[in-house]
């Protein structure tokens, strides 16, 4: 498919779908977040061709939860997979992302390393003496997948910082049954952070595109194993879209992964990178037009991986 | 990879991982299941090229919950996804098999039709005036896919009903809440039907198989469309393994359903039909051989679909 | 203080709370209780000098779950504290009346014989070869206590039999856990006919003057042992009143239990029994109009125990 | 009864039992608790007549959990009934004393001021600028209940502070709810100090005489109003030890709080107040030398309020 019949399809995508936000509301538990104009809505695609986009695709956002694959690749990297699934489990859990409930009635470990128990659990085994240095690897990463110095939005990072009562309460729960080692206030703090970092639309499909290539960047470079990413595609597949992560399986069957400031990342293994932007989230968090404009997308370019 | 070289391959997979029994136990809950030879090992693959297999691949065995998916798909045909889903939900739970607890604490409808209280909800939509004539819908399915007449373990139907009385409890509760109409004696007995259909593992991979072609059975005739069969495999992907799907589908990654009677059938889109039999089971209710296999056959085939 | 200042007192009890019934509903998970009629309200002391009443304390009803205590005594006279203990725990909930949830994430044992899971356990336990025969020991003490023979509504005992999932759920339950033991279908039926038993809100002041005075009846005769009825009568304090039990020892302080039929039956250990009747019921299953009575009439009297 | 015959019983209570700490545990999730000597036992009766001890009575230990009864007794009166059961509700739970799953199942206001989640919640209506200042209230009442000035176990506040990660899980959840208002840190603070309050096993029993005598020191000076005592007396049945509640109404039927530091408070009231002590905890967190003995010594003198 060319790179205009593409830019075709996605523009009718906005078209067809943008209006779909009046039916969420733009994410409020984090007080900066309400801030957002919950009538944008892009999409952008990045193959092997380069990329398309259609629509509010170059606005900055920030990545909230799509953040806890990239944190998760490096301390996959950083401690191997064992430690890992020491802290944290493998299995999706039908529960909403802030749920603490699991870790009282079923074992020790948060189910998997997409609800927020479990990324923290994952925030606290980043390798380093101080905050900076162990956040720096996540952005250091980040920044080499999208050739660009990485930021975070200092007025969303203190916001959650000042609010997020749940995750500390998470935290502290972690910190209590001995998931979580080390300072508490330092992990959330991480977590914190890197839910805060900025990205656009555009780039969204552009890690999007680093995982379909099974960890290579644009310029070539492997910058991790693939056995790695494909576990972080397999985890954004079983638990990437909170728990609404079964029936976007179902409608789209594509890896994806949403953050509460709009943004979708999908992607296509061994074909492309997805991103979608919309701020105004249905009731599980996912942003209303892109979780339809992809399940529209892998309808009409039959996508689904199953 | 001619079938020679699978054939092999299948063959030192069986040697490899057969005294891994011995971590397992044969299920106890069924008294019937008890009976069951812990020590038998068996795989079988079908693909464009035919049958290859290796072990204890022509003993018969029950289902059990590997019936939920072909009930699933003959629910589809007959009531559509709208009317489906408004009884049973596409979301992975993460809790044990047998579970009662959500039907409490979370949503009416059970979360997925591969849980019992979801398997029992969609067998209460079969088609039918008697159990008799709704059950042939199920067995008429798998003897097109099988191309002969189905049967049923009386001793294995008859210890079901005798003994299942937390399928019991959760098709109460469901009558309770309205999720299952009907009479629930009735419900229950198709379930111990469905649960109690014999099979053996060579017939699991042909199984598989027709979901890997999406529908379509040996003879060539199109059974049923690929959306129904494509859906079906996204649940063996996020749900089939019990509460162990999310670590299957990051060590092996393919779509699969287990039953706890020992067998398991797994398809790789496009290409096999899996099945492998082992009566041991680990705790979440998987056979311990079967797993293992499973696994290490996919690293080495490199079937993953992420 | 006199008869007639007590008589005086409940008149203007029911006088100032009888409207109230409109906060409340009649209980509509029975269909047959939905006939009730909420704008009945009732109030009956039973002392040493006899009978006050205000209010329509003639109408008959439903015990409902006030049959709970009857049963109780006649199975701990039956089976003695240590068998029924190991069936059925002594710890007050919070959860509502029908919940199922503490069995699976807590012990075994429902956590007391005050939640339908408990008092169906309690059922299971009495003595005798049919279900008649076994039904016969509870109306026989009840018909000792209050002097008469003692009936079931045939219509409530129908619906409810026709209608009970929720109870039929939990005792399959608690069979498929080993608690209950026996048929379950019969252990139900004896539940659905304790509360299709028929009394008036003055024989409800009645049975609980049989507590007061720790067992003995009218006619001198002791029933039971105090020690049995202390213990009934601790329950009726810390689970008597379903989840509004720790609302209503604090407001009332008097041993009750109520029902969904709307009666309220309570004791004042030394002093009195009390019965009041009012079919609208609050959130939790009490009746609104009972309710209150009994708080306030405590507080006039200073009837609290604590 | 005369002191003397008192004192003989008291005696034979600790003989009896004292070697009952063999089967229990010194509490080990405050570290600086685990210093505690097992063996230790002792019993205190304060009545009209003065104080009658057996065993060791002398020995200072801190309050934990039966500091909650002083603090809910300050901030009734600080608040009024009515805007602290907005924050905490009336109900007993079933649920082990540092239970998150309500919190996220139930209502948002934890459900009794006896669980840590409630216990926070009533540190935090504490009124006053510092911390410093809020605790005072707490330790002008005890003080003035116990005629001297009153410590905290510097070192046992110090083990809570550093280790207290759930009960900071709780404040944090609470947080997150908005049933708790201002600093967490500093609310758990005040909780801290609280539990490290230090008193004897004969001071316990002169508390609980405070309470017997529904608020009056024995200087002979109202404290607080007689409703304020009730209301607390109440919760001491219903919720007071721990998930043992029931278990201890049925065998004792005595008002009590126990703490983990070993201390069991109780009153019978209008005659006596009690305290034990015994530093070995069953399961519950309840001293299982304290527990048996308050059971005997209630069946000996027939205590039990119902």
């Amino acid at each position: 498919m060319g790179q205009a019949h593409l830019h075709e399809i996605l523009e009718s995508l906005i078209d067809q779908h943008r209006s779909a936000y009046t039916e969420g509301e733009v994410a409020s538990y984090i007080p900066e977040l309400k801030k957002g104009n919950p009538a944008l809505a892009g999409i952008a695609v990045w193959g092997p061709d380069g990329l398309v986009a259609a629509g509010d695709t170059q606005v900055p956002f920030t990545l909230q939860s799509i953040s806890k694959i990239i944190t998760l690749m490096v301390v996959l990297e950083q401690r191997g997979e064992a430690e890992v699934f020491s802290r944290v489990g493998p299995e999706p859990t039908g529960d909403p992302f802030n749920s603490i409930l699991k870790l009282e009635i079923s074992e020790r470990r948060p189910l998997n390393p997409m609800i927020n128990a479990g990324a923290i659990a994952v925030c606290s085994l980043l390798i380093g003496n101080t905050v900076e240095e162990r956040f720096a690897h996540v952005t250091s990463l980040l920044a080499e997948i999208l050739g660009r110095e990485v930021f975070i939005d200092e007025q969303v990072y203190q916001s959650e910082k000042a609010t997020g009562h749940r995750n500390r309460a998470l935290a502290y729960f972690l910190k209590d049954t001995g998931v979580l080692e080390g300072d508490v206030e330092e992990v959330v703090d991480l977590y914190f952070r890197q839910c805060s970092i900025l990205v656009t639309c555009e780039e969204l499909a552009r890690i999007g595109f680093f995982l379909a290539t099974k960890g290579v960047a644009l310029t070539g470079k492997r910058l991790l194993p693939p056995s790695i990413v494909r576990l972080v595609t397999t985890f954004m597949v079983t638990c990437g879209m909170y728990n609404a992560s079964g029936e976007f399986a179902i409608k789209a069957g594509i890896p994806a992964k949403s953050g509460v400031a709009g943004g979708i990342l999908a992607a296509v293994p061994g074909q492309f990178g997805i991103g979608t932007f919309g701020p105004a989230l249905d009731s599980k968090g996912n942003s209303v037009v892109g979780f339809r404009i992809l399940c529209d997308l892998s309808r009409r370019l039959d996508l689904s991986i199953f």
